[in-house]
């Protein structure tokens, strides 16, 4: 099993329990949380594939992803009652998947020789997509377009750092072990310190 | 024609139907109506082609499906007012759509030699995809998420049952009849009855 | 360069501004900007891309495009406060966009050799889906969807045009320019003279 398959499996699982908890949120039943589980959890990585026309989309090639999303799921639906804060959680795991699905993504455009803006793209929409359809579907306010909370922004950093190591002909691995560090570092020091971004802000008087 | 493409037609036409009903709903104009009948109606089967990479998609190669939802679309737009309790349609005429879609979702995946993990999953998607698409776009809650009813647990039992008897290795179209009864008969029973999953719920004192 | 080329172009340019004008009215940071941007941009572009089969997907095949888009964004980010009354904006921009991405579409189909049905959804499908998605993913009423205002009734004047001059035995590009003038004309004087097609409605007595 090769590196990039490896990362495809942890960024499934975390963004299958990421999904389950929004799930529990929207107090659905056991399938439905499967549903959302992998929705979320294969959702970034087949548009990448679909995009890039990558055939066999990766969980058609093979399912395991699907049935550990489901496993997930099942896990999440009979523990998520132990845990006290959802909403914090789903945060949190979500930063953790999305460090994780970055590197899948640039790594996946790389080895298929995609020029830097394509790489960077699909590591923004691989980390962002499985995100985005889970909250779309559940009616959540998507956590990629909160205001000011850097997240794609985090997605981009992450693509960027694995191309410029690639560029300087450093190892694939290290480039998308960087690229997962640097992600899930911005991420994080986003949530915990509250950093943000300016907003737009129309002019105050005239709003 | 094939027994597939049979199954196809068929579940565009009551697609359609329910697109038309929800579109009414939202007090569209008659572009509008056609336009999300269409969605719902060839929605859950393009997801599928897209994703087993199968080229041309159904209505690409033969726009009959499109042809044919809008003119059920114009239908609908003439004769919804005749019909009381609109929202009730739409959930009789969306479990027939479904009784027919999962049945065409399994044999178009077992026909390219899928495993069964694969097959059951094009078997849901094919089945769920119109319907929340058409539920995401006109702002209505997802049928596939009402809370403890289920319908993407329907289509899993459906898929099951006819991955099941081709495993027996009795004929296909026997097993895609059987699909679409088991799919219909458990939908129809938990609208009757009020069968229901038990649903999610977090502990009562922290809630 | 093209015509059909020019005209993603330009349609990626003006899509990308209704999109980061939505992008302001949502209060998004500089990066929300550009990610709305440029699916709002690609978006439609994409879905018939896909739907197709059109290997790469143009802005894989040259991320001039995504790029281009980014750059509005920024542009929008810093100048959108200049500007009074934004949704007006943006549902006059997306005109424009709309009168660009229908023959985008139309022109696409036919040069790979579609009939009129195709052609004509292939138009409609490029100029809806972009704003489509700009607006469900930021959470607006789909400008698609507006009750009784002609949008996609618009998209298919405009690609029908495109078929019927074509049918003629007139030269593409002549019948995409006439495509986009009569996409927009349609659709500016819907908006100038509040030309609406009638919506359905239910029985008054018995809603």
């Amino acid at each position: 099993m090769s590196f990039l398959t490896l990362l495809d499996y942890a960024s499934v699982l975390v963004f299958a329990a990421s999904g389950a908890m929004v799930a529990s949120r929207a107090q659905l039943d056991i399938v439905g949380f499967a549903f959302i589980a992998c929705l979320t959890a294969v959702g970034g990585g087949t548009v990448r594939d679909l995009l890039l026309d990558r055939h066999p989309v990766f969980w058609v090639a093979d399912p395991m992803p699907i049935v550990l999303a489901a496993l997930m799921a099942v896990l999440v639906f009979f523990t998520a009652h132990l845990v006290e804060s959802r909403l914090r959680w789903v945060v949190w795991l979500d930063s953790f998947a999305l460090a994780i699905a970055v590197p899948a993504g640039t790594g996946a455009a790389i080895e298929l020789g995609h020029g830097p803006v394509i790489v960077v793209l699909m590591g923004m929409a691989t980390g962002a997509f499985g995100g985005l359809m889970r909250d779309v579907v559940c009616n959540e306010v998507p956590l990629v377009l909160k205001q000011g909370e850097p997240y794609v922004s985090c997605a981009m950093i992450g693509a960027m750092s694995a191309i410029t190591l690639v560029w300087m002909e450093l190892p694939l691995n290290i480039a998308l072990l960087v690229c997962a560090a640097v992600t899930w570092a911005s991420r994080a020091s986003a949530l915990l310190w509250g950093w943000s971004l300016p907003v737009y802000k129309s002019r105050p008087p005239r709003q």
